[in-house]
């Protein structure tokens, strides 16, 4: 029998996925399961976007430009302009989700046995695309007491060898919530620079800021457009996580190139969401209001639960739609287990993603969670009374 | 300034996009262009399918399983049953067009520096994934004058290595149209088992079958259930190019969780395009009859046209809807550039793709061209017109 690749046995499995069986048997018991564990939002896709597809007028499913459709490109000029993010078409690539511009990224500017530098914990599937890619993962801490800010410039200057080709971070935070401010990503400017690194920022959630903050996008930061490559995607901003519409943006002609080759190997991104994404851009300017209202309401009511909770620790996070909270448990991933397994609460409980799956480094964040506040308030409430009272239980 | 990897500098341009330019000027000046360079039918996408899409009922655009739908992936069994091809709906993972499948299988199954015997000329993108994956792509011939047959055993023999993991074909054959025989796969089948390799089988074009020909896939061939994955794509048997579904389809257990890996990484592959597959394999049996009999039509005309042209030889394609024709030209790059920057006969010119593109050996199919017979036969006999004169008009 012929035996698979390395890079196959090596891929990580993915940590949000682990309890998926145990989740599905309670369910099979009867016991409702509040889904704190993964990004996918149940605020409804705006009908507006779906109609334009189900409006849609052609003879040929055909394949589109392989930097996606020109019409498309051209309105997300104006997306990115009215975010101080100033660019041309050209200097951008659609994508199939924002996977595929991580894919690109990595790809394009790195090859095995390069490194790059990344704050942890963070998202896990960059750990997936880095094995794949041969390309190795350099942590350096962010930590929960410092509630989850950059890591000071030392601990990158000491990450960095001559192997080191780039920098990756989410912003705000995919899965600690963090919102880094102008000074950090000055910090991380002028580490780039020195060391000519190149940045990967991924914006996914550059809409979701809250306490009046604004989002500062790596595109903006002068001096580093040879630098910067903006990794983005529509599945959280419009809840169209279905769709599989990123863009991968860079003012790095030599990026663009390399980038666009990969780009044209798979021929061409998906023709059906790129309608809807398209349809996004014309949404008027304060679609997004509501949606804010409803997470900052979500975030403040899940994080004053979880503070309320004695020996839980959880820093109010600025942006994004995640929460990471130290737990009085001394392996968070039994404890989900248990709480799937052996637990409920008025005929409930609650899935958390445990939050090992979100450092390199083993061992750190054993006794941590991720929680998406993608549901409603009243869920967020009977998820918060399911975790409150199986603490209690799991400690007794 | 950062530099872009090895791998995004080394990545292989499109054959079939170099001329787009030159094709642009030309439509600039007035001139019809009929484009015979790419695999882009003019053929409707079935109408019910379009409708699945137009009629979706959804609230929220949300990912789907990573391996695809799981209704669809049952359909596809009966899909795939009829075509002699018995598996389970676990062991079937959809994928965003054939490209990713072609990306999986490469991955799964292949580290940097491991090798891949491929018959050439060949599909362009194999080599720009194997590029991406760090594989060398070792080719062996197929030529015109055997009408592109599978080469004899002895030059699979003469190209294992030590590094060899892997076999891949496509069939029937795009560029050349060719479509392998029961025999040729059992000679596959042997080689694949003696050196313990995986076949990769692309079979985009199974329903592109002449001459009352069958198909028969890799995966049906018996004995070789741990070595056959096959690479599968809707984009060519509905037409629809830019949904971006296809398939991975494997008996591998290890290769199936190994690929699983990688399409949980991506996170799901397009939604709106999964229910375009899925009303697809609800098609009346009959769907293909009158595509079927309208390529048939084209290849006999096309062929025949380029036969009687003195100099040309073009041996007729069994099977997809390719040909590759040898001209009485030195250079098909520069008479194909010719043909859009120089050349009209009433008004138009032929866009074909240089078949150099295709092989990877330096200096191969200098003089050959690939033609897709993806116009109706009123266009085919324009192109063939203008390809007639400018022979003519070439070679004085």
């Amino acid at each position: 029998m012929p035996v698979i690749s390395h890079r196959g046995a090596q891929m990580p499995p993915s940590p949000i996925r682990k309890l998926v069986p145990f989740a599905e048997a309670a369910k099979k018991r009867g016991t409702k399961v509040y889904h704190l564990n993964i990004g996918q939002p149940d605020i409804e896709t705006p009908k507006a976007i779906l109609d334009a597809v189900r409006h849609v007028d052609m003879k040929v499913l055909e394949y589109s430009h392989s930097a996606g459709f020109e019409s498309y490109r051209k309105k997300l000029v104006a997306y990115y302009g009215r975010n101080n993010v100033n660019i041309n078409h050209n200097q951008i690539i659609v994508t199939t989700g924002g996977s595929e511009a991580i894919l690109f990224a990595i790809m394009g500017c790195m090859d095995p046995g390069d490194e790059i530098i990344i704050p942890e914990p963070f998202y896990a599937n960059y750990n997936g695309f880095a094995t794949s890619a041969g390309v190795k993962v350099v942590p350096i801490p962010s930590t929960i007491d410092e509630g989850f800010a950059l890591p000071p410039i030392e601990a990158f200057e000491k990450a960095v060898t001559t192997r080191t080709k780039a920098i990756m971070i989410c912003n705000p935070n995919n899965p600690t919530g963090y919102l880094y401010s102008r000074e950090e990503l000055e910090v991380l400017k002028e580490i780039c620079l020195k060391h000519d690194l190149f940045l990967f920022s991924d914006e996914a959630y550059r809409e979701f800021c809250y306490d009046g903050k604004k989002h500062i996008s790596a595109l903006s930061l002068e001096g580093l457009e040879e630098h910067a490559i903006l990794m983005d995607t529509i599945s959280k901003r419009y809840s169209a996580c279905g769709g599989r519409i990123g863009a991968f943006v860079t003012k790095n002609q030599q990026v663009l190139d390399a980038a666009m080759k990969f780009a044209q190997a798979r021929l061409s991104p998906p023709s059906f969401a790129q309608i809807l994404g398209e349809a996004a851009v014309d949404l008027p300017a304060d679609y997004f209001d509501e949606v804010h209202a409803e997470y900052n309401k979500r975030r403040d009511l899940l994080v004053k639960r979880l503070q309320a909770m004695p020996g839980v620790k959880c820093p109010m996070p600025g942006g994004a739609f995640y929460a990471i909270a130290q737990l009085p448990v001394d392996d968070s991933e039994k404890f989900c287990q248990w709480l799937l397994e052996d637990f409920s609460h008025n005929g409930a409980t609650v899935m958390m993603a445990p939050a090992a799956g979100f450092y390199a480094t083993p061992g750190k964040g054993r006794n941590e969670v991720r929680l998406a506040y993608v549901l409603n308030t009243d869920d967020i409430n009977g998820a918060m009374d399911c975790l409150e009272a199986a603490l209690k239980a799991y400690n007794n």
